[in-house]
């Protein structure tokens, strides 16, 4: 445990599952402090904003997810391979799952961003693009997937995302990164 | 598997891991269609605006968590008790966590939000809120922490919040669905 965390560890943490993926540990603590850090993310979500015939949308997917037994809503994602840098995970990603080719690289997030710290150090990047819809590369665009995977990709208009997720939210899984992002947009746009 | 499922479960799904919190399954496919979808949340993250003084802000905590080994920057958030609705259960949490009684529930949202849909079906609802800084309930917040909590609460000026989440993200976790709130916060302000 890092210096400056605020519980004492009872015992030794145990493993109690470990697979290909995941593995379980369970740390014993009690209440009674340098924090630490993960260098490297797991994987990379691309947050792209297309320009079509003079109108712009958000770019998202529709996925099927075993944990959930259902469909998902998610922002193009993928693991980062190794010896790939985030951004080049980033825009390859967009490319195998969308058919687009990024035009502008708007940010790579800094640190490490965390997906569920309750109960996971699962792990990404997130890359801000932009996408010309009119240029040549983007006219046609076709999806690269990999064996397991099967996803649908959704432009969504950028003003009106929050009323689209809200209205598909009953019938469909949303990721929280998505939900937020929506919510976010829609304050941001009135603040 | 529901109907709309676009692969073939391979045998029977095995539980290679049960625990108190967690199980992990294993679910063998290949390749070849209703959608499930939970009815349930596990728990609830608040969305929370404070206006004090003129100044608007909004209510994030910092919290050690054991996956990452180190603290993480999060809504407030926590479980929904049996018998609870997700939107008790917010204001509860909100209370408990930062001492802040909301003054205006502005959305509970609907359906269920994904954390992690990869590898769990850990999930929450989002109860989006305005806190009024300057009542007489809210002039010296106090927490009520469980036993096993240590948190601390972030007022973070709204129109700054992507370049505080963008200068703090190298020293500390930053929760995924903080993170793209920021970015679409950011995002809607300048569209």
């Amino acid at each position: 445990m890092p210096d400056d965390c605020p519980f004492i560890v009872v015992g030794k943490p145990q493993i109690l599952f470990s697979g290909k993926w995941l593995y379980v540990k369970e740390t014993k603590f009690k209440k009674p402090g340098s924090d630490h850090l993960q260098t490297k993310p797991d994987g990379v979500d691309v947050i792209a904003t297309l320009k079509k015939n003079g109108k712009k949308y958000f770019v998202l997917i529709k996925q099927y997810r075993f944990p959930l037994e259902g469909f998902c809503i998610e922002f193009p994602a993928g693991l980062i391979d190794p010896g790939e840098e985030a951004l080049q995970a980033g825009l390859r990603e967009l490319k195998e799952e969308t058919g687009y080719t990024a035009t502008k690289v708007v940010s790579v997030s800094p640190g490490i961003q965390s997906l569920d710290p309750g109960i996971t150090d699962d792990s990404v990047v997130f890359v801000t693009v932009e996408i010309d819809g009119d240029a040549p590369e983007n006219l046609s665009p076709k999806q690269s997937l990999d064996e397991g995977e099967s996803l649908e990709v959704l432009l969504v208009e950028c003003d009106k995302i929050l009323d689209y997720i809200n209205s598909i939210a009953g019938t469909v899984n949303i990721e929280t990164m998505v939900y937020t992002f929506a919510v976010g947009f829609a304050m941001g746009r009135t603040f």
